[in-house]
């Protein structure tokens, strides 16, 4: 495996390997490893002659006051384990690398960058949109793996992808989860004991959510209401939101019926997190 | 020669070039070709294997009551001239091939975009840059060549392909004019006999500018002054705008150094015409 740092550097090598009919499977990630990110690579390692991963922490996706500085780093442990599950290459540029001062160049999917986390990141989904289409361009990947835990950022780039017509596969991959349930995230990292117990509180609503609509109720207000008490029991939660979405243009649905994405984001202390579940119904 | 109208078939046709080690060099046109467009495609038959052109007229990049549904289409005619240049394979999609529906994602470039022609067409540079990464994405060129007659749309989309790190070579090629001075453009053909001969004043303009700084004048405000008095003797000459800018910058210049690009709009009735010139002081 090795470690490419320089842009052009990896544009040419990447021509050499899709010139000789490779194809290649590309990963975009912010490093700090876990099993949610092995599962994309793993899928990338089947479907592809080649693998590329990205660790870049894209300064352009944080807001203000948020964690960029401290966000999680260790390319060491990284790299070993990025090789372990079979990653021919992994990109990591420095930041000057990607952004020397001139850039000024913007990618937005409106509508779809709007709500949800949208709305509490306001510019978020701009960074993230515009940092993926440079790394596609970058690693000229055949196939790209996004996970559902970011199912916002997923739909975002699936979107992007065929608005701007990039040619690739996108492949959508499901949420790993911790034993107990909790949905891995290198932002987990974070949590004291305390906090670590109390963020089970996120799959618990989730659950909770589900149960109800598997039992029948169609309702969102009701729904969100029963959860909303359950969180609030938690003292050191705090939801920043909570809701019923159509899965694919994440308008707020009042009344459910065949599918809806329940999606939230929770406060532990310090540490924002993210969760969600696709429901849909079942049939017969 | 070749035409192809779907966005799928053009990726794969031109993945198969690619992949057998042939160049690509690509020209995005809207059409009603001239001289100025066939500068390019001659420079691109010269460096590469392959010459692909685009013919899409962008419902994006036009405002309201802009020309958009009267722009000059003749694509027998066309077809034909790119012929006799050599062209490859003209890419000419219908508007739903380009924009289905729910197509919602934007490229920016930002402070490039704002002033000069993007004060008089808000939103202008936007269409042109969203299209242009899409049609990047489409033909997958080495080269692309874009003409100086649009300066300012030149300087964009070669900012972009470094932003968004683009792997190709951008290629500028210089106005190409009739004989009597004026810049060739699909657009010279709105016009009337009357309007033909005023449209002279634009190149005029330039030439005056020039020679003033060629004389040692160094004070924008001064050229532009005398600038705008010859305009104003045509009586169907109306100034969008003209001035003295930094040519890599685009920013406004009050006195003149090593260089300055002279640039302006003028309405000639209901046409409205760009122009530019590029001066350097002369070494020595």
């Amino acid at each position: 495996m090795e470690i490419i740092t320089q842009v052009k550097e990896m544009q040419k090598r990447v021509e050499v390997y899709r010139n000789a009919g490779k194809s290649v499977g590309f990963v975009p990630t912010m490093g700090a490893l876990h099993e949610g990110h092995f599962s994309l690579m793993r899928q990338a390692r089947k479907d592809n002659d080649l693998v590329i991963i990205s660790i870049f922490v894209n300064p352009l996706q944080f807001g203000p006051g948020e964690d960029y500085e401290c966000y999680p780093k260790d390319l060491d442990r990284d790299r070993e384990l990025a090789e372990e599950v079979g990653v021919d290459i992994i990109f990591a540029p420095p930041p000057k690398e990607m952004y020397p001062q001139t850039s000024s160049t913007f990618v937005e999917v409106e509508r779809l960058s709007e709500g949800i986390c949208g709305r509490d990141r306001p510019g978020h989904f701009r960074g993230v949109a515009t940092v993926v289409t440079k790394l596609f361009n970058i690693t000229k990947p055949h196939r790209v793996y996004f996970g559902q835990k970011d199912y916002q950022q997923a739909l975002i780039i699936k979107r992007m992808i065929e608005d701007l017509n990039f040619d690739m596969e996108f492949v959508l991959m499901p949420i790993i989860r911790e034993e107990d349930g909790l949905a891995m995230s290198s932002r987990n990292t974070y949590l004291n004991q305390r906090e670590r117990e109390q963020a089970l509180i996120l799959y618990r609503s989730l659950k909770k959510a589900e149960e109800l609509l598997d039992g029948g109720e169609r309702r969102s207000e009701v729904i969100l209401e029963e959860i909303r008490e359950m969180i609030s029991k938690e003292d050191i939660a705090q939801i920043d939101y909570i809701g019923l979405y159509h899965p694919e243009t994440l308008a707020e649905i009042e009344t459910v019926e065949q599918e809806a994405l329940i999606a939230l984001a929770v406060r532990i202390g310090k540490t924002r997190l993210i969760d969600n579940l696709l429901w849909r119904k079942k049939s017969g």
